[in-house]
């Protein structure tokens, strides 16, 4: 006997998932296609992003262990999305701890690079991780990001007004060219290294 | 046909795991009693703790999916850990999935403190996290910390010189009393309360 997978789309925008005690009927995810970004947002409704969720990746995990979830949820491409059956797998169980294993180690770097460096590194940090998502299109002289800086700021940690600042400085030390709502990537050697470089932001 | 448990014990101070790629013969462990403390330490010798690991939970999964492990594991007090089988069973995968999650869960509320809130208010929640550890004590008065400057840099993200003064400006305050590698939780509600708020981190 096969269980049917069970599919859901979303349109770029939509929110998939809100923060709050899971009720008895949600269900976690597994990624078939798309972006999924995960982000928290505070009282002046300033985002910040926690993870982006690529395919095969899961999120919505707090459901299978009726965890309280701390973020929203949100398509930022179009989604196709496996809904998991309440009482996964072994082997689906097996595959969670892995990507949460992972997830665990990337927000680990998240948390060494908002200790340790400067705005304009953990940018640099976090254009090129940017770079590997649909937001990103091969096009003549580079990656171009179609990208605004409140979502730069939501991915750094930080507001629209000091991102602009910092996209300005990375475009004038030509690093990046920046356009409306899209960055072109001028230099990845030098945006590698400013994003592995330690600031003083101690 | 029972499984023995193949138990290890490690002193204070003793390094359990090191950064790096796990070799075919490393484990993954479960706390089943004292403290673990993963930590990042850069060039410079300046820790940071990644995650505080109590009785029930685990760390060392990198092992168990050939993935990259990029801190160290130190017993804080004396540990007692259950060293995990190669192929763990379906049942401990599940436990294993579920504290992932929730180390997840606490790391993004880690990221959410280092973007948004100042010094001060995040050493209020490190200070009231380490006091549901065994490195705290109910003494007449309060709860007492043992822990240094330097733990307490390591603790919040940044470097001692910046801690003492912020431990000053609490005792100050009336929050804490600060002694020679101890201080004394005088007033619980008030680090809540600053534990809580936003501050203008951004």
């Amino acid at each position: 006997m096969t269980q049917a997978r069970e599919t859901v789309t979303f349109k770029p925008g939509e929110v998939i998932l809100y923060p709050g005690v899971p009720g008895p009927r949600e269900r976690a995810y597994r990624v078939l296609k798309g972006l999924v970004r995960l982000e928290a947002v505070d009282e002046e409704g300033n985002a910040l992003t926690l993870r982006l969720v690529r395919p095969g990746g899961f999120f919505g995990e707090e459901a299978l262990f009726g965890l309280e979830r701390g973020y929203f949820a949100e398509a930022v491409t179009e989604v196709v999305l496996e809904a998991l059956p309440q009482e996964p797998s072994p082997e689906v169980f097996k595959e969670l701890a892995q990507h949460l294993a992972q997830a665990l180690a990337g927000s680990y770097r998240r948390i060494e690079r908002l200790a340790t460096q400067r705005l304009k590194n953990r940018m640099a940090a976090a254009l090129l991780e940017l770079a590997e998502t649909p937001l990103a299109q091969e096009e003549e002289g580079g990656i171009v990001l179609h990208a605004t800086h409140d979502e730069l700021a939501a991915a750094v940690g930080s507001v629209r007004e000091t991102v602009t600042k910092v996209i300005g400085e990375l475009a004038r030390e030509g690093y990046i060219r920046s356009g409306y709502g899209k960055i072109l990537l001028k230099d990845l050697k030098g945006l590698k290294e400013l994003a592995q470089a330690r600031g003083e932001g101690r």
